[in-house]
């Protein structure tokens, strides 16, 4: 049952789950389809101002992680169409979202000590989301140092690291946020991730919030360690956009239409290793908007005495 | 005949020769194939320092032009490999062969005034080479005009133009550069683009250099107007480096590869109308490289008493 | 009297007038003091939302432009303290600040055809101002192009050029931009730059708005030629944010205070001919800061269908 | 006597040793002057092909160490002029200088361990030099880890780390690197950062390496904690390169000239507490050069299988 996960590769839960369906259908053709969602799996959809509509995706049982191909824990979709067209403050509204859903996971009581991981080459466009959103995010940990304080009400303390990547640095992301959370001491980290999706429609609406952390593998720039509160030592929330499609979902899908051998399509992909980048032609305005938005909703929940 | 040109989106005039090979043999299975080149093609290859292949091709007639899909002129291809692992040297044996054949496409004789235009949308990665390589040229407009003079024996008589992307600026590139000839008056334009290839092996290591400009809707940005002598009003000579592959043009080879029947693949891809950047993981550092390189070799043949 | 003009390098209209009065109370000690503005100056103060302090100034003749050392016309200084601060909320506040008096100076009718020019060299963070804001507009003349219109109630036709500077183009300035108008024909061009003030204070605070364009030798690029309606051929409203101080003028300061001749002072002065940069340590935030506002404003004026 | 040392601020030895000799010789007017170096400074002055001179100052006791404000250990200085200009390969040769000297301070063996790290504010242009030169030197060891190996004859094991300023991580930079190196396991650092310099005229000709790291307060960035062998755990070298200016170092000087009280001087710049940046005013070019020269000098003396 998990293989086929495998085989669109996506980062987006909500994708993983629209995997389940389609494959439900072709097993059970013509019988009647189960109704509701699989066991071990919740799913609950919300609507805030704006047309923003959120899914929030419980993955509570063992059996579930493995049918979805993801871990135990809690998956929030955003999904907001015209960020692109600055539709009359849609920015401000998805902020907004972003700071109410992430407000949920994080639990802010009266101030939190974060640190802020930003994840990517800011050198390649689809890959700058998380360097680019980190850049934007308010960070006042020095500032509390001075007053050997560790946040307000109004402030929380933050900081904030953008680590590279290991062919730039020498040296693996996840050993580097653990060496930053050494120095900080955070209550939660919170890493901003570039996503690959299955659909390129996702590309331009989707964000993806998550109390798991990031995978082995996932990622654009496909990291070999996971980010997760076993090898930081801190709770780790991930915040993603999807802004890659991987090349061998876009071959798949054109000769699973095309061919009716499921096994030549399996053999022409399993032997295809010709790497690439997948973008949408618009990537340079996504990843300024999204980072502006996503930067807007960090900055709402941990600072709301100061980003109203 | 100039049909399958279209199929294939390549903005290299070696692939298109490569691909009317193909085309004959599959036309001529079984019997014995001509020999040389087609009539009114001319080929010429030649070796630089460095195991730099230069490839010269001459498009003679206007038949030849048809069946090539590219206009009447002169097309030399570079080919180095070993760029991006900066093995022993080759980033300067690479800029002395593209001074050489540039040297010959421009005649400098005494001096020239040159326009020097750098296009593409420098937010974008793989877009990012005309701009990137403008930046690096050797400017020197300005100094002469303080002493009245219009270049000398050592330092030609330069200037440069980053024109930004329709999306960016509401004109249209061919406006913009035709507006800067007219204030500079060069004797030739030379500008620079990101290309499209067939074949991704290319996107690391190929330079192409054309005394025919640029044709409408080639280059990674699909400039709607060419630029050419007719359209800027001087002669205009491109320098590409191809940074993206059309995705219609991976489908086709999978689909090609898996299917029986060419008119399943035509009616396929008619159809497919998802617009997607397609480019190397590595692209980062390729346009850093072959930058360096295309700019490097234009200072070398503009400017002979400072770069030697 | 228009010597001291000089003396002091601000481009700011609202320092010439405090200079003048400074000069007027040397002269004066003692006597009774003019009550009021000077004979053919007129300045008028208002406040916005937010602490913005709004002073209109208008240069009426000739004599008065002679005493001010600036071209008659109108000058608008914005002041808006806690912008680097973001205290709540300030610069959305702001941004309708600068709407607000742009929409005075550009009577916007029912739509307006604009050309908007980033002046200065983005690579040197105090003069980046100009193309970062630039960058930051809304542009929609291709748009309009597609439906042959010439923009309307909600969206104005916006175009943008972002000229570079002499030394990486080998063009003066003010040449890029009137070749620019002439293929857009805009009603009006607005220039963004950068520009020297005498007070540091006033680095962090103040925005200009003026009908007068941009004369030559000011701006932290000290352009050769002027930028106005006589070298463009269309009205110029240039906006501006001091972003540097002159070296001169902080020795000036720091000699009248220490030394007793006014002679000895500027006998140094003459003969000081380092060229420095001095900015802010925060410069790179105040632009930031300030592009976002300024780009804010026009986008609030000439689109107000969608920027509200 | 080292009072003096504190008033003007620079980072560089080889202007500490002349401030030394003027005050000498301000002390001993009329007298004759001591001959050859003071006690515990040794100095030393080669010159390298391309007219570059290089100043080998050795501090060797703890009275020269308090003389000249510095610590005890190396201070190398390369004087290239003509950089900016690109002479006849000056760049080349300058980078086959810093080879030479940053040979002999780091003893390179067979092969070493080494962790860059490029201090400074990216997007603050004097700033800059740090991280431009860090991202320019070519990280291995990822690629040893693979294979298990620590470097070998052609190629050393380096890795990279751009720590950013306090103000965006809310971090101190001698903590970052620190942590860094605890991952790396460094036979030695190589901390590259901008430096302050008396004279405007070795802002674009100078370079220096030492074998004492960096100062508490020294460097463009102000960085609170030193940054050596004690505060990291593994020796350190610095390269820098002079790109500002402190502005009461100018204040100073214009004073000094027109005052004759020493004491109205100092008393006037104890109180003067504008901060302010004050570089060069082509300091975008020099960052761009020096950081080719440093990164390229780095590369030859630890890849010499790939950088000869």
């Amino acid at each position: 049952m998990g293989r086929r996960m495998q085989q669109y590769r996506t980062d987006l839960a909500i994708e993983c789950r629209e995997i389940l369906d389609e494959q439900e259908q072709r097993q059970h053709t013509g019988r009647s389809r189960r109704r509701g969602e699989p066991d071990g799996i919740q799913m609950e959809k919300i609507e805030y101002d704006g047309g923003i509509h959120v899914t929030r995706i419980k993955i509570a049982t063992q059996e579930a992680a493995e049918k979805m191909g993801k871990p135990i824990g809690n998956y929030i979709t955003l999904e907001a169409d015209g960020v692109l067209e600055e539709e009359d403050g849609i920015q401000e509204k998805a902020a907004k979202a972003v700071a109410g859903e992430l407000g949920q996971l994080l639990h802010v009581d009266y101030s939190l000590k974060v640190l802020v991981a930003g994840l990517g080459n800011s050198l390649v466009t689809p890959d700058r989301l998380g360097p680019e959103t980190a850049a934007k995010v308010r960070v006042t940990r020095h500032l509390f140092l001075i007053f050997d304080a560790d946040g307000d009400e109004e402030m929380s303390n933050v900081s904030c690291i953008i680590p590279g990547v290991t062919g730039s640095t020498g040296m693996e992301t996840a050993e580097v946020i653990k060496k930053a959370a050494e120095i900080v001491q955070p209550d939660v980290v919170i890493v901003i991730d570039s996503l690959a999706a299955r659909d390129i429609e996702r590309v331009s609406t989707t964000i993806q919030l998550t109390d798991t952390g990031i995978q082995p593998g996932s990622g654009m720039g496909n990291h070999r360690n996971g980010i997760n509160e076993e090898t930081i030592g801190a709770p780790v929330l991930a915040i993603g956009v999807p802004t890659v499609i991987d090349i061998k979902t876009i071959l798949r899908e054109a000769l699973e239409e095309n061919l009716d051998s499921a096994e030549a399509v399996e053999t022409y992909l399993r032997d295809y290793d010709r790497q690439m980048i997948v973008t949408s032609t618009d990537i340079d305005l996504l990843v300024k908007d999204f980072s502006d938005i996503i930067a807007g909703g960090i900055n709402k929940v941990l600072h709301p005495g100061i980003y109203s």
